[in-house]
């Protein structure tokens, strides 16, 4: 397989380490000569440092299947599958694939990183929209596997089938978001969660403290192993439908609180940041981001080391 | 320490092993002498197993620090804390909790496991209510360190600060839950996620293989080592208020979607089932608790090995 990656910007620099790892040809690209001169150096010393972490093999080989391309039609030449990461504008968006769409062969699959922007909103006048779709990372990919996919409603189902299996290949987890919906599956999910907790910290029930410690020490546990369904399923004898039946009313008499839509005010988030601030001060982020990585990466060791 | 263990179903079982792993003196009891035995051998044989899976030292040791009693006022001779694990009815709480507070010299704290009934429930009429409250462990305690500590109006915040550090010393991770709520945290937690989660794959956006794969694979990495709000803290360059500031709006377009609470639809349910059992067969279920059992314990063997 060869890619194509348009942008070399963070996540089009964390693509090209994933597909190339994943032992596919890696073409770069940037419409800055310089932001792809930094990427390509980025990338190179991003491979060498994942090494070091026992999360890739042969780093020589990696970096030799990267090359960098001085235009669109060049980065083009040849490949399977294009990764557009360029900056959330949908003007951007509608003017790349516009420019890739006359460009690359028919058959080749464009598709977007995009966390915010349905593909029907940058490809409805395309000749060949029903290759478009998007293929959303998690930052980092090379350390997060879940990729969703989501189509447009003119993408044709094999484009979906083939990104999908293309992910699989190079050790991504796909997922497909079957509709356009906000946040797609993993943001949703996670702002559902989040709105609650905002909810609880503002109504004093719990501190920010202990709310992520009910996360760290408890919930979230099983949720690194198992999704929250595969989890219900194995908490009642008969599996999920028993579940369903002993609890469903303490989780609908729950819900009947959970329904505040109004955005986060401006006081609960100073106060919330305040909190944060207590217990990691502003200046010391950055060393915890590093901290992060590595838990993360101790994390995905741990996870392959496991039988699964 | 010495603490009393009042009903030796599973959770009193467990809770005798947290407490006992943890250095204190254990005392025993059930009102059904037969449960009782059971339950005193099935501790036993939880330390051994834990001790072979790496998770508990000195087993003899552990074991030393057990002994079970015949009479409930023989189980509270002596302790300072009781934790009563009966079944979850409300007017069994409110008996026994009469009766201990009856025989329990006052300052000895009188705690109860109940994941569905605030202590105000059962300890309003009690002279001694101001030394009761709950603390609610996630099953099993002895793989999963959150406990959720949650006075009832009248409790004595010395209590609440005592059984907080009971917890740290055995280590368990407290919480605890200033307000009682339905569910306390970490069940409103699971329930915002769970309802979306329902929401979607009623609506065909995600399967549920997909659905749980967007958090296995995504969305529970970091949470299973920081939490929501550290996760958010550390995902903008200034922190938590400038995340809020970036994603708020996205997150409140799709609160607009997340506001329904009617009960789970019979059909639903059926459904989340059908799927379930697609991927795992009911006669598998058993299995597959005993490999999440295993994958959790390895899980905290990983966590304890990583520097906080």
């Amino acid at each position: 397989m060869k890619v194509a990656i348009v942008g070399s910007g963070l996540v089009g620099q964390a693509w090209a380490i994933v597909y190339a790892r994943g032992g596919c040809q890696v073409q770069m690209w940037d419409g800055s000569e310089q932001a792809l001169q930094t990427g390509y150096e980025i990338v190179k010393r991003q491979i060498r440092e994942l090494q070091a972490c026992g999360l890739l093999d042969n780093p020589e080989d990696v970096t030799g299947r990267l090359q960098i391309c001085s235009s669109l039609e060049d980065v083009l030449d040849g490949v399977d599958y294009v990764q557009e990461s360029l900056p959330e504008k949908v003007e951007i968006k509608r003017q790349i694939f516009e420019q890739m769409d006359t460009l690359a062969p028919s058959g080749v699959i464009l598709a977007s990183s995009t966390s915010s922007i349905p593909a029907s909103a940058f490809t409805d006048a395309l000749a060949g929209q029903n290759r478009c779709l998007v293929a959303h990372p998690v930052n980092p990919p090379y350390l997060i596997p879940v990729v969703e996919i989501c189509p447009a409603p003119w993408t044709d189902p094999d484009v979906v089938l083939r990104t999908r299996q293309l992910m699989d290949q190079i050790g991504q987890k796909p997922v497909t978001v079957n509709e356009e919906v906000e946040g797609f599956v993993l943001n949703r999910l996670q702002g559902a969660l989040l709105r609650e907790a905002f909810r609880l910290v503002e109504r004093g029930v719990v501190s920010v403290e202990d709310l992520d410690a009910t996360v760290k020490d408890g919930l979230g546990l099983r949720w690194a192993f198992m999704g929250p369904l595969e989890t219900i399923d194995l908490n009642a004898p008969g599996g999920l439908k028993e579940y369903c039946n002993r609890y469903g009313g303490m989780f609908q008499r729950m819900s009947l609180e959970q329904t505040s839509t109004e955005p986060w005010s401006d006081s609960l988030v100073e106060r919330l940041d305040q909190e944060r601030r207590e217990l990691l001060s502003a200046d010391e982020l950055e060393k915890r981001r590093i901290w992060r990585d590595q838990r993360l990466m101790a994390l995905m060791r741990h996870k392959r080391s496991e039988a699964q």
